[in-house]
Formats: structure tokens, sequence, C-alpha cells
């Protein structure tokens, strides 16, 4: 069971309600925001590293797409990892960099690691794809395969005993930060769309919203961020309904098939940022997260994996839920299975 | 039979042979070659319409993609398109525009009149797909099926009834150098990933294959540009390799699933682009047009129809071919069938 960054514990809960069993975990001082000079700091940290996406015309009227399914290692993820890892100290740095993900933050800080010459040690849950424990080694990475109760605890004897740095995942400032950048550089394309008057974002452990959020608060003051989660996987929308950080049971997140969306509770850094910038999180079903997979492949010609495929999901299924005017959706990763790619796409 | 705009006749062929019977074209004077000034003028021109596309990383060490299948009607057309309509004198593009195409520039000509407030007429072979002739008039333009015979007098006639203006979908300086903004843009980010050795251009009538060649000639000097085509419509290899530009019966070409490099000749003005700025012209088969295609959706995230694929195809396949150091495959193309696309992804 996991332990959240604030002491908060999620309790074991069965399958049969969305998200009626939750726990309320508390910070107990709330964080500082992340700045926008932090987030141009990341912007110069990761250029000509991660890509710079631009904003894509999409077949849905009024929609631009952020495709972040074509960075390296195929997620966001490496916007944050680039940053936390480029602003190591360079001695820390050199003992090597830990890490526990099961999903795109292992590939992201394997690639990072192998950028400044230095290794990674990845802890992967056992029960992890075999795909992406492949990709994160073949990418030079150390992969140390853990029961799943170790997900937590074996990163944490590892920084003790080998002195490594960790990269967390979403609830660090670099982290959050350097997903700020793609805010940032929607923030810089908007003009050239006429203005943006929504961006809506998947979330998860909310690296990636907190960072877009203060990015175009500061910017953009006018637009509104919304953050889009799977039904299955609620945790953030009932935190935003309920002004408070709740966690869900491992469990329940566990039945959404958006595998990158599966963390029980946002993170601490993102919640101030969610709860103070965010305009609103709406949810979405399991069957408008695959049309909206298919209908990018086929009409928008982008791979995405479910998880990145939320915030369209949003778009073609909830207009009514969302502020109206021209809107960005964050594609915000494409390492599906080939198996459910073909299954999604129809026959 | 389509009869070539220098007057040069392709002969009908049986299908045993890859491209056995072939017959000279000869253009009685050698046009002009596009100027970087028109290309930089047609930059202008298309800024803000037509997406100005990155350079993405590959999961293929050395290689680098310009991803022209995600231009808002899926394929690098639009920037021809949007060049030529652009330039047209304004009482001339007010009484409507003219084009034939079975393919990507029908969309593309009726996205450019959309875009200029002016009619469309677009004529396209009855034997087309479906889903493209629903896509041109998705775009408001009007659609006039014809038998494939066809399909260059009744656009002559159209144009000496109506006064409405052709816009050639290849053999013409104006979509040449609107082609040509590819390789402006490539050249723009060469530096970024360390300086282009090779481009790898998919080639059919040939204007983006002699745009980019322009582009890459006057800025990147040693640089070498590239041809890929499909074994079975070869005949720009073929030409390549004999020195004088060829034709192929439509028979022929059409065996090709690459349903966008059918064109029986390259344009005039793209083969005097050919014939002094292209290195060289290689061919793929069937077989590594479906892997390629297949590895672009499932490695790099990317939807490309066969024509679009090619490139890689090249570079996957016939490496011993190339020029050895960084590589960029254009992808010039997104809009392939759902059902070829489900069964090119295998089971």
């Amino acid at each position: 069971m996991r332990t959240g960054p604030a002491g908060g514990r999620a309790t074991p809960a069965g399958l049969a309600t969305v998200g009626a069993v939750t726990t309320p975990v508390t910070a107990t001082t709330a964080p500082a925001l992340v700045t926008l000079d932090e987030i141009r700091d990341a912007a110069t940290r990761i250029a000509g590293h991660a890509v710079r996406t631009p904003l894509l015309p999409s077949p849905w009227p009024g929609l631009w797409l952020k495709p972040e399914n074509l960075q390296p290692i195929g997620a966001f993820k490496i916007r944050g990892a680039l940053t936390a890892v480029s602003r190591m100290d360079p001695e820390v740095r050199a003992r090597g960099i830990l890490a526990h993900s099961s999903g795109n933050h292992a590939q992201a800080v394997a690639y990072a690691a192998r950028l400044f010459g230095v290794d990674a040690h990845i802890v992967i849950p056992d029960s992890a794809p075999e795909r992406k424990v492949a990709a994160t080694r073949a990418l030079g990475a150390t992969v140390e395969l853990v029961p799943l109760a170790q997900r937590f605890s074996r990163p944490a004897e590892l920084a003790a005993t080998t002195g490594k740095a960790m990269v967390p995942p979403f609830d660090d400032r670099d982290v959050v930060s350097g997903q700020g950048t793609v805010g940032l550089e929607i923030a810089e394309d908007s003009a050239g769309v006429g203005g943006v008057d929504t961006v809506l974002v998947p979330v998860s452990g909310g690296g990636l919203l907190a960072g877009i959020a203060a990015a175009v608060t500061a910017l953009l003051p006018g637009t509104k961020v919304v953050g889009v989660e799977p039904e299955l996987a609620g945790d953030a929308a009932e935190s935003f309904r309920a002004g408070e950080r709740r966690a869900w049971a491992s469990a329940d997140t566990a039945r959404t098939m958006a595998d990158g969306l599966r963390v029980d509770s946002v993170g601490v850094v993102p919640w101030e940022h969610i709860r103070t910038q965010v305009h609103d999180i709406i949810t979405v079903t399991e069957d408008e997260i695959a049309d909206a997979t298919r209908r990018l492949a086929l009409e928008a010609r982008l791979v995405a994996e479910p998880s990145g495929a939320v915030a369209l999901a949003g778009y073609l299924h909830h207009a009514d839920r969302l502020p109206s005017g021209t809107t960005v959706a964050v594609l915000s990763g494409g390492n599906i299975d080939p198996a459910l790619f073909r299954s999604l796409l129809g026959g």
C-alpha cells in the first residue's frame, strides 16, 4: 500500500463502485508554486533534446493538438526528467540516477541519464509490460524488477545505500517546471492560432497539469486550464470538487485502460497548482477514451496511448462541460501496446 | 491515356514485367530552375496556414523524420496549392479554381480555395476511393466524377469554357516552389540536428523532390537529395539512370499500393531539377513499403499512407545504396484507407 508524500494513506476498496472509497491526504504545509522563471530555465535546458512540438490543426473544429507523443521516448515525461537531471549537482549526478516507474517516466529518466553519460537504475514492478521494460533497457538503464509492494520501498533503500539521486515522477519542482515547458510553448504559439481559450490536459500525478497551469496562468491569464481524467481513476476530479487532495485505492485506479493515469493521488506540489490555477477537472469513460484513441489515428494521423487520448475524449464527448472557444488538447504520449492499438482501431 | 506536358505519350503495357515498356518523353526546351527566392516567397505565403513541421527524432539511429502527414489535409500538397493560389491574379482567382486529382492534391486545392473564399471545381476519376471524394467535398469543393479516360480532357475543357484557372499537381513553378518550403525548413533545422547529410524524398510527379532539391542545393550544398520510388512505379528511377525523362504505362504504375505515387512520368519542371540537383533515385518493394508503414505507426507513432512511407522504406531496407551520415526521411502524407492500415499493422 502506498504512503503518500505527506503521510496520507490509501484504503483498499472493492471494484463495485467508481471511487466510492477515498481517503483525504493532507499536506502539512502548502508548497510554493513553480515560477515562470523556473519554467523558462527548463526550456533552455531541454532545447535541442526534447522536440519543440507545434500546435497541430485537427479535424475537429476549434481544436488544436499538442503532440507530445512525438517526443523521443514517446511522451512529455522527457521534459521533466531532462530538467531534473540537468539541474542536479554534477557530483551528485555522477553517482548515477534512480527512478521508479512502470511507464513512460522510466524511459524518460533512462534517456536523460544516457544524455548526461551517467548510470540510471530504474525500479519497475514485475507486473509491467515486457515492452516497456525492454524499451527502458534499450536506453542503457539497469532495470530492477520488484514485486508491486516494493515499488516505493526498494528505490528508497537504493537511495540510502548507493547515494544515487532520485528523479520523482511528478511530485517535484524540477519535474513540474520541466513539464511546464508544454504550457510555455502553447503560450508562445497562442497568437498564431488566434488565441487559446482552453487547454485540456490529462491528469494522473498532476505534474503535467500543474506545470501547464503555472505557465498559462502567468502568460495567458484569460485562458482556462482543464484537467481530464478517466472516470475509473477519478481521484483528481474528486479532489478538485472536494477542495482537498484525496487518494484512491490502487485496485480502483488499475481498472482504466489508461495505464499512465493510474496514480492513486496527485502530488503535493501539483495539488497546490491544481487548487489555485486550474479551472476544472472532468472525467471520461473507457469507451470515450477508446473512441478518441481510434479517431486520433484514423483522422489526425497520430498514434496515442489511451492515457494520451483522454484530453481529446473530453473535447469530443463533453463539450457541454467545457468552456467555449479555441481549445488545445495535450496528447501526452503514444506508447501503446500494438495488440491494444489494433483492437481499438476496430475492423 | 495521358499526353505529357511536352507532348510525350505513354504506351500501354502488360503487367508481366517491372517497367519493361517505357517511352522517352522529351521536352522541347529545358525550363529554368526554381530559385531560392521563389521558395522563400512561398514560405511567407503559407506561414500560418501550413504547419511548420519540425524534424522529429526517430527510433532508427541517424534518421530524422519530416512529418508532412501532420499538415491540415494530411499531406505536403497543401504547400504547393497554397502557394499557387496565393500567387494568382486576384481577378483570375475570383473566377474560381480548377484541379484534377485522385488524391491529396484535390484536398489541397479545395483547402486553398476555401481559404481564399473562391470556388474550387475538382475533377476526380470515378474510380477514386469514396473517402477521398468525401474529404474533398467536405472542404467545400464541387467534385465532378469522370471516367478515367477524361481525367485530363475534362479539366482542359472546363478551363476553356469557364475561365477558371488550373492548379497543376506538380508540373508548375509555383507548385514546385511551394513544395520547396519543405527543403527550406530542413535547411533551417539542419544545424539543430548536427547537420544533414542526406534527404530522402518520395517521388511521383517529382514536385516535392524538385522543390526540396532546389532549396537544399542552394542552402546545404554538401547535402545529397535522393528520391525513393516504388519499384512497381519506377519511371523516375529509370529516367534518372537513362538521363532522360521516361513514362510508364498507367496500367503498370497502378500496381503499387502507394496510390499517391502512380503518376506515369515526372513533370518537365521537376525533371530539370532531378537531372541537375538530385544525387540518386532508388526503388523499394511493396513488402518494404508495408513494413515501413507498419513501423512508422508502431515505433514512431505516426500514421503514414504507403506513399508517405517509401522514404523510410528506403532507409530501412537499402542502407547500402544510400550515402552515410545523418539522414532526413520526408513522410509525405498520411491519408491511408482504414482497412488497409489495419491489415498492414498485422495481428
